[in-house]
């Protein structure tokens, strides 16, 4: 890859005409234009925006890119993470410097119809690290699965899924571990960022899973079940610990799966802000005083409209744990997602107009 | 069955202390006023409301039991439908007499909380007619896969879910089938009204899936994943014909589907408003004109927030057809579901407060 070229507002997704031609035309522009030795195959594209628009390949490839080409600059990442934002309310760019000098930057777009399934949103990460193909692609597959695979605004996937890692080989990498961490933390730092700056969102929830009798990959299901309950949403919303949707949503999840029959409720124990709630089958958490801790929990949590960017980094954080006893294969994961608002409505109810 | 006892407010599920014995106390008071001869067992409980919460046996079997006995009568079964609401905003009640005279009542509740997976509401339904038990279960189960099962508010199933239908054998029935349509009329005219009557609902979508390579009850499926995308529920409520995000909900369902290498894209056909909106793996409704008789429909078919009981019956009508060139089961369901507005969020944020 020698050049990546995105647009925004049409994302080039079931339209009338030949949407690979017109995008093969953009790439061979960019390629042409650049003088890229290796043609417009080095070329990577990505579209995001309204689906069953055509996209105008011809104005794009002679006027748009063009000017895009004369703003070209190795300063900063901030103009590209601005430039690729639709509804995003803040432009995502995280970035580490090693002490070997190794630099990862990264960016990041998405804000609305996020529940990756690799991946709801536009993400690409640049290192001038020197590292083999095989392994930046082993590595890369093992963080999204924790970072970009794990955070959910509405459940609704996209059609438009990309991550992107690109490596420069201009510097030597004195440890492969210290930089697969560095790539692990900006992946999670921005998938995170996605759901702070989701449509509307008002409350982070972090749901921690473990012990649960299926694979890695069950715990997380369980995990985007639970923040993307419309009724528990809402409840975060409202900073109201209206646990028994909490419930509801895991005993919906559970009562769908095969392993159902492995799960004993006198095991699973439930926390919300670190307190126990749920524990042998009951809730535990009757009296006032109780509640309004819980609410004042969620509250810590909330955003304020007028916050500024960067935003608090604070959670409303819910833990499911299956207990030790079951013997299966304590499948864990931690997963992202936003409560659910009026402003998320009022965008989505407007967004082409 | 001699008896049913209904308590909204508190739902009886996983609080403190012992649940069944709380319910089966208010059935013995019931039984034991109403002195039935068949005793505590023919009394059927239910009850609707927030989980978590322990039920107030002593003060109901007491104090609120004797007081609903005293308000017992045979003339209306309107005060029933208004007692059992909660955050409904009018009673759902449906009758109909056939011409031998035999009369079928119904009544229901639910407003949020519905995906209906065997029922996430509470129904009633009620005939003099004389049936066998074995029939009219038989019935009862067919009817509900194509009424309560068909619709959603919001994806959550609830932990209350129940329809029973009750005969007092007082009337000889002339034509079973006759009785049957009538049921199966009553189920879904009130299905539809517990949508129509959703937490902030302002328009209803009715999908109709017809030849889907699988099952009646995947096209169901479908047809719930439709109704639940939050994003395309958004653009409904906005009257935004943003049918990309219909077709981005159909995609990711068909791609987390085994049977999905038996679909061509090429011989799916979407209507929305009876109009040809998807044709030939493309849509085909570019141009300002199409996109306003597609708002059209969508205005039609939206609630005035002051409209009067009962609403008008008008839906956003959706078509999802896979073609006749497909030779598997041809799978068929109509779903109804209703769009997402502030009000839903409002009404969950704020809903024990």
């Amino acid at each position: 890859m020698q050049a990546l070229v995105i647009n925004n507002k049409v994302s080039n997704v079931c339209a009338g005409g030949d949407g690979v031609a017109d995008s093969e035309e953009i790439c061979a522009s960019v390629a042409s234009r650049l003088k890229l030795s290796m043609g417009p195959t080095s070329v990577l594209p990505s579209s995001t925006g309204v689906i069953g628009w055509r996209l105008p390949a011809k104005e794009l490839s002679s006027d748009i890119v063009p000017k895009a080409i004369d703003t070209l600059q190795t300063e900063s990442a901030l103009p590209a993470a601005q430039a690729i934002m639709t509804t995003d309310r803040w432009p995502k760019i995280r970035s580490c410097t090693l002490p070997d000098g190794v630099r990862i930057v990264g960016i990041a777009k998405g804000a609305g119809m996020i529940e990756p399934n690799m991946a709801t949103m536009l993400s690409y990460i640049f290192t001038d690290a020197t590292v083999t193909q095989g392994y930046l692609r082993q590595c890369l597959s093992e963080i999204v699965e924790e970072s970009y695979n794990s955070i959910s605004v509405d459940g609704d996937e996209s059609t438009s899924d990309t991550v992107v890692c690109l490596a420069s080989n201009q510097v030597p990498l004195t440890s492969t571990d210290d930089w697969k961490e560095a790539l692990r933390k900006i992946c999670q730092g921005l998938a995170a960022d996605i759901v702070r700056n989701g449509e509307g969102t008002g409350h982070v929830m972090r749901v921690s899973i473990s012990n649960y009798p299926g694979s890695d990959r069950d715990a997380r299901r369980l995990g985007r079940r639970i923040v993307n309950s419309p009724l528990f949403k809402c409840a975060v919303q409202g900073n109201d610990p209206n646990t028994g949707r909490l419930a509801a949503a895991i005993g919906s999840f559970i009562g769908r799966e095969d392993d159902s029959s492995t799960i004993s409720l006198s095991d699973v124990s439930l926390t919300l802000g670190g307190r126990n709630i749920f524990q042998g089958g009951k809730f535990i958490l009757e009296g006032d005083a109780v509640e309004r801790e819980l609410s004042q929990h969620m509250k810590d949590a909330q955003y304020n409209e007028h916050d500024n960017f960067p935003r608090h980094q604070r959670f409303v954080d819910i833990g499911v744990d299956f207990g030790s006893s079951n013997n299966n294969n304590k499948g864990k994961a931690v997963v992202y997602g936003s409560d659910l608002t009026a402003e998320y409505v009022a965008v989505n109810a407007d967004y082409r107009s």
